[in-house]
C-alpha cells in the first residue's frame, strides 16, 4: 500500500503542467484525435511510430519517436494500431514489461476472432499490464467535443492499479469510466460499439411483417371490395383509416405476444414438474425480447390514439357528419338519444383510455433510470400486475368496440373476418390460460416448482 | 442437462480456468441458482452442506463437501442459509478467520431483527471479512437470465479489499455492483427488496379516497338528481362524463397539496423565528411525498386531457351537437358568432393546454436520470418556479371555465356546490398565502431565517 | 432540541460508537447543517472556531474547541469557511500536515478566481491531503432531509486514500459520491452549482425572439388585417388560432436549425479539404446546443399537436361548422364528397402524425438514461437517420397543408407571405443540401476527409 499510494501521488500531482507523459503507438486517425485531446487536458504525449519524421497531422506539442524510445518515456502506452499488426510488439515485450498497455482497438464484425484483441495483446506481452479502454468513443466525437452521446468509457483489466491509472485519464478527458471488471470482459466491450439494437431486430421485423400483412388485408376489404362491389372510391383510406385499423390490431397482438411466453413457460414447467430444465431456445429468446415487443406495442397504441383523436378534423369525417345531420334536417326529424349506443360508445372509449393510461405507465417504468430505481418486487408488480391490467382493459376495449359485428353477416366481406376479430385471438388465449393458471389447484404446484421443488427428482438425472 | 451446461461453458471457453474457486454454504434454491450462474461464468464452485451426498439438484460441475472442508478450498464463502441457522457457523469461526464471508440473506419483514443479518454474522465471526451482497437479485432472475429489471447489486462491507473481490464477481456475472459503503448500510440493503413503493402508499390511498368521494358526489348531482327531477337517464355519464369531472378536480387539489406544505413550513418558520426547530412529523412526511403527489396529479391531468380530447367522438356529444344544429336549421335561423363566448372558450382551453404543458415539463424533470443531471439550483428553478406557473395556469383554467356558474343558482343542485368549486379551495389558498409570502416585508425575514438567523436565540435553549 | 437529536440518534443506535471523529472548521450555516447531519449518522463532531464559547446554534453533541485543538482530534477536517478567510489556516499548516482537508466552499460567480478554491487551499497547505466535496449539496437540503433533487456529491482529490475516506462519509450520510478524478476537476465542480441551464440560454432566447416576431406577424395578418379590411373582430384568435400557427412554424424552423450546422460543417470540410482545422466558434457553439434546439422544437410540436386536437371543442370552430351545415340544409342540398380534398386532408394529417411520432422517438432517446444505454453507432442512427426522417415528414406535412395556397393571391395579405411559407425556408435548404451531400461523388471525399485524409497536406502547415 505504501509504494502504491506513493505511486499514485506521483501520477496526479498538483497542477496541470505536472500531468504524466503518455505514449501512443500509431499515428492513425484515432491515435491523433486521442493525442490532441490529451494535450488539451494537460498531458505530455509521445508518439511511437515506424517513421519518426514529424508529420503535420500530428499535434504540434507531441514528440514522435521510435516505438522503443517512446515506450521508455511513459508508464502508460496506448496501442492505437490494428490487431493484425500487433505482431510487431513482440520484440518490444521486454521494454513493455510492467507497463500499462492500453488496447483501444475495435473489430469490424462481432466476435471476429476467437479471443478479444485485448486478451490477444496480453498473450503477446505476458509481462505487460493490459487494460481495455476507449474503444467505445469515436474519434470524431473526441475531436469535435460534441459528445451528445454517451460519455461512458468501458474499462476492463486484470491489474487493479493499471486500471485505476487509465480510469484517471478517462476522467481527466471529461469522460465517464465504467469499470467492467477483469480482462474477460474485453470481448463484450469490443462487441459493444458494433451492435445496432441487437435486441430490437426480431421484434421490429416481426412487426413490419405483420403490419404489411394487415395493411394489405385491410386494403383488400375496405378499399378494393368497396370499389369493386359498391363502386366507391375510398382510396384515401390508405392515409388514416387503414393505419388506424392496423395500429390497434398490431398493438393488441404484440401486447399479447409479450405475455404469451410467460404463460407457455408456466405450462412447460407444470408439464415437466421441474424448473431445472432449460426452456427451448426459441422460448428463451422470445422471453428476452418481451420488453422490446411491449415498447413497439406501445408505439402502435400511441399512433392509434392520435389517429383516433384526429378523426373529427378529417375532411371525410366532417363531410359524413354534416351529411347525416342534413339528411335529418331535410326529413324534419330529430333522432332521440340512443342510450344503449351512448353506453357502448362511452364504455369502449373509457376502456381504451384507461388501457392506454396503464400501458404508458408500464412503458415509463421500462425507462432505464426508472427501472434501476425500483427493486425487483416493485418491477414485477408493475410489469406483471399492471401489464395484465393493461391487457385486460385493451382486450375489453376491442370486444366492446366490435362486439355487435361478430354476428352480423355484413362484417364478413369475401367470407373473411374483420381484422379486429383476428387481433383478439392472441390476447384472449393468454387471458384464458392465465385465468386457469391462477386457480389454486394449478397455482400451488407451480409456485412450489418455482421455489425449487421437483415432481420426479430421480427422473431428471 | 449435461450437454446443456457444456454448451454454456463453451460461451466462456478458454477462460474458465482463470477464475477462482468460490464456496457456497447451503444448497437451497438461491444457493443452487447462484452456483449454476457462477459455473456458467467460469468459476469453480464448492458447496458446503450438512449431508455431503450429491443431490441431482446441485449443478453437475460443483463439488459438495462438509462445511469445514468446503471453506478451506476458497477465499470467498457465500452464506446461502437463513439467519436463524447462523449459529452453526460459530464452530467454524477459526476456519473462516480472514476469509471473505458474503451474507446474501433477506428477511421476511422490514426491520425484523434489531441488527442486520450481515452485522449479526460479523458478530458471530469476528475474524471474518463480512460483505453484504446479492440479496437484491432474485433466484428466478439469476437462473432465467431474464434480467429485465434492475441488474444492480448493492454491496457493503467494512473491508475494502473483500468488498472489491465480491464486486468483481458481481461484474463477472453480468450484474452491476453498487458500493454502499460500510456494513452499517446492511440494514437498509436488507430492507430494500422488501419495499413495495413505500413513498407511494399515502399519496395513492389519499387519491383513491378523494376520487371515490368526488365520484359519488358527481354521481349524485349529475345522474341521480337528473333522474329524480328531470327523469333523464344519463347513467352512461359514469363512463366518461363523471371521470372527466373528477380527474381535473383531483389533479388541481393534489397539485395544491404539493405546494401547501412548503407554504405551511414558511409560516411555521416565520412564527417560530428560527429554522432550527424540527417541523411536526406530519409535515415532514408530507414534504417527503410531494414528488409522488405531484406525479399522481399529473396522471389525473393527463387522463383529463385525453377524456376531453375524446369528447367529439362520443356518441352522446355527436347527438347533442346534431340536435342543436337541426333545431337551428328547422327554425330557419343561424346564430351569430358570440365573441365573448369564443374568448372564454379559447382562453380556458389555452390556459389548460399551457398548464398541462408546464406540468409535463416538471414531470419530466422528476425522472431520476434527468434530475440527476441538473444541479440543485436548476432543480429548484424547475420544481418551484415552473411548478408555481403550472399551479397558477391550472387554477386560472378552472376559474375561467366555471366562473360564469358561480353566481348561477342552477349550479347548486340540492344546495351543494359543483365540484369544480370545491377543487379551487386548496390551490387558491396556496396561491394567496404564497402571494403574501413574496412581499418584501415577509420575504426578507424568511430568507434570513433560512440562512440561519434566529429571532430569539436565547429562547430556543 | 435535546430530545429531538436524541430521538434521531436512536435511529442508528448501537453503531454510533464505530464512526470516527470529524472536525469542522467554521460554525456558519453550512458547517452547522453538516455537523447536525453527521451527528445524526453516528459521527463525533468537533468544531474548530475562533471563539470557543458554545453557541446554542451548534448541535448539542458537538464540542467546540480552538482550531488547533479541534484539528488534532480528527483525521478529517472540513473547512466550512469562505475562501477569503483561508489565510488564517497558514499557521496551522504543520498541524494539518498529512490530514484529510475537505474543501466545501462555493463561489458567488463562475470562474471568480484564477484557480479553484480547493487548489488554492492545497497551495496554502502543501502537506495536507485536500479533497473537494459537498459543495453541490445545499444546507437546506441537508437539514430538511428533503433531498428530492440530486443526491450526487461530486468528489475530487489527488490522494486516493483521502478521497476514499471522504466518499465513505458521503455514503454514510445517504448521498451518492461521484469520483471526478484529481484536484484539477475542482474548478468544474465549483462552477457546477452556479450554473442555471447554461446550454439552454441561447436556444431559449432565440426561440423567445422568433416566437415574439411570428406572433406579431400573425397578429397583424390575421387579426388587424381582418379588422381593418373585413371589419371582423377576431381578437380571440390570440388565444388559440395564432399560437397554433406560431407553434408549428417554430417547431419546423428549430428542427431545421438542428440539422443546419451539420450540413454547414460538411460544406466547410469539403471546401477546406481537411478536418484538422477548427470550425469557426459560432459553428462550434451552435453544434453544442443542437440537442437543446431539438427539444424546444419538440415542445413547440407537442403544443401544436394539442392545439390542433383541441380545435373541434372550440366554441368558434363549432359555430363555423354548424353555420356551414345549416346553410347547406337551408339550400336543400348536400355537397358530395370531394375525394381530392379528402386525400389532401388525410395525407397532411398522416404526415404530421408520423413526423410527430418520430420526433417523440428521437426525443426519448435524448433522455440521459436512454442515451447512456445505447452505443455511439445506435445513437448516431437515431439522432441522424430518424432525425432526418422526422425533418422530411414534417416538411412534407407543411407542404401538403399549405401547397394549394402558394399560388393563390389571397394568401398574400399586405403583400406579405403567410408564415408557413417562411417556415419552409430553413428545412428545405437543409434537405436540398443534404440531398446533394449524399451523392456518391460528394459523399466519398467527405467520408475520406472525416477518416483523416487531407487534400493538401502541405498547405495546412
Amino acid at each position: 500500500m505504501n509504494t502504491n499510494s506513493a505511486n499514485l501521488m506521483a501520477l496526479a500531482p498538483n497542477t496541470s503542467n505536472k500531468r504524466e507523459t503518455v505514449c501512443i503507438f500509431g499515428t492513425g486517425d484515432f491515435g491523433r484525435a486521442l493525442g490532441h485531446k490529451m494535450i488539451q487536458c494537460g498531458y505530455s504525449v509521445v508518439y511511437g511510430s515506424r517513421s519518426t519524421q514529424i508529420s503535420n497531422l500530428i499535434p504540434k506539442d507531441a514528440e514522435v519517436l521510435s516505438h522503443a524510445e517512446a515506450a521508455q518515456r511513459a508508464v502508460i502506452i496506448i496501442i492505437a494500431i490494428q490487431r493484425q499488426h500487433y505482431n510487431f510488439l513482440t520484440p518490444l515485450a521486454e521494454i513493455l514489461h510492467g507497463k500499462v498497455v492500453v488496447d483501444i482497438s475495435n473489430n469490424l464484425k462481432l466476435n471476429q476472432y476467437p479471443e478479444s484483441n485485448a486478451e490477444y495483446l496480453a498473450q503477446l506481452l505476458p509481462g505487460a499490464r493490459v487494460v481495455k479502454a476507449f474503444n467505445t468513443v469515436s474519434a470524431w466525437a473526441l475531436q469535435s467535443g460534441a459528445l451528445d452521446a454517451s460519455r461512458q468509457v468501458l474499462v476492463c483489466g486484470d491489474d487493479m492499479e493499471a486500471k485505476q491509472m487509465v480510469m484517471n485519464i478517462v476522467h481527466a478527458l471529461g469522460l465517464t469510466p465504467l469499470d467492467q471488471g477483469s480482462l474477460l470482459a474485453a470481448q463484450e466491450i469490443e462487441n459493444y460499439p458494433l451492435q445496432l439494437f441487437p435486441m430490437w431486430k426480431f421484434p421490429v421485423f416481426l412487426s413490419l411483417g405483420l403490419t404489411a400483412f394487415f395493411f394489405f388485408y385491410c386494403l383488400a376489404l375496405d378499399v378494393i371490395y368497396t370499389y369493386v362491389y359498391e363502386n366507391n372510391n375510398f382510396s384515401f383510406f390508405i392515409a388514416i383509416t387503414i393505419p388506424n385499423r392496423v395500429c390497434p390490431v398490431m398493438a393488441l397482438i404484440l401486447l399479447g405476444l409479450v405475455y404469451l411466453p410467460g404463460v407457455l413457460a408456466a405450462i412447460i414447467q407444470l408439464y415437466r414438474g421441474t424448473k431445472y430444465h432449460r426452456f427451448p431456445d426459441w422460448l428463451d429468446k422470445w422471453m428476452l425480447c418481451r420488453k422490446q415487443l411491449g415498447l413497439i406495442a406501445l408505439a402502435f397504441a400511441s399512433l392509434h390514439a392520435v389517429f383516433t383523436l384526429v378523426s373529427p378534423i378529417r375532411s371525410f369525417v366532417r363531410w359524413r357528419t354534416s351529411k347525416g345531420i342534413i339528411s335529418q334536417a331535410l326529413n324534419n326529424k330529430t333522432e332521440p338519444l340512443d342510450t344503449t349506443n351512448a353506453w357502448l360508445s362511452d364504455s369502449y372509449l373509457a376502456l381504451g383510455i384507461l388501457g392506454f393510461f396503464f400501458f404508458v405507465l408500464v412503458g415509463i417504468t421500462s425507462l432505464p433510470s426508472v427501472s434501476n430505481s425500483v427493486n425487483w418486487r416493485e418491477f414485477r408488480f408493475v410489469q406483471s400486475k399492471l401489464g395484465y391490467v393493461t391487457l385486460i382493459l385493451c382486450t375489453a376495449h376491442t370486444l366492446v368496440y366490435g362486439g355487435k359485428w361478430f354476428l352480423s353477416p355484413s362484417a364478413y366481406r369475401w367470407y373473411l373476418p374483420n381484422i379486429y376479430m383476428l387481433s383478439l385471438v392472441v390476447p384472449c388465449t393468454v387471458l384464458v390460460v392465465k385465468f386457469v393458471l391462477i386457480f389454486p389447484c394449478v397455482d400451488k404446484p407451480l409456485t412450489q416448482i418455482r421455489q425449487g421443488w421437483e415432481r420426479n427428482p430421480k427422473s431428471s438425472e
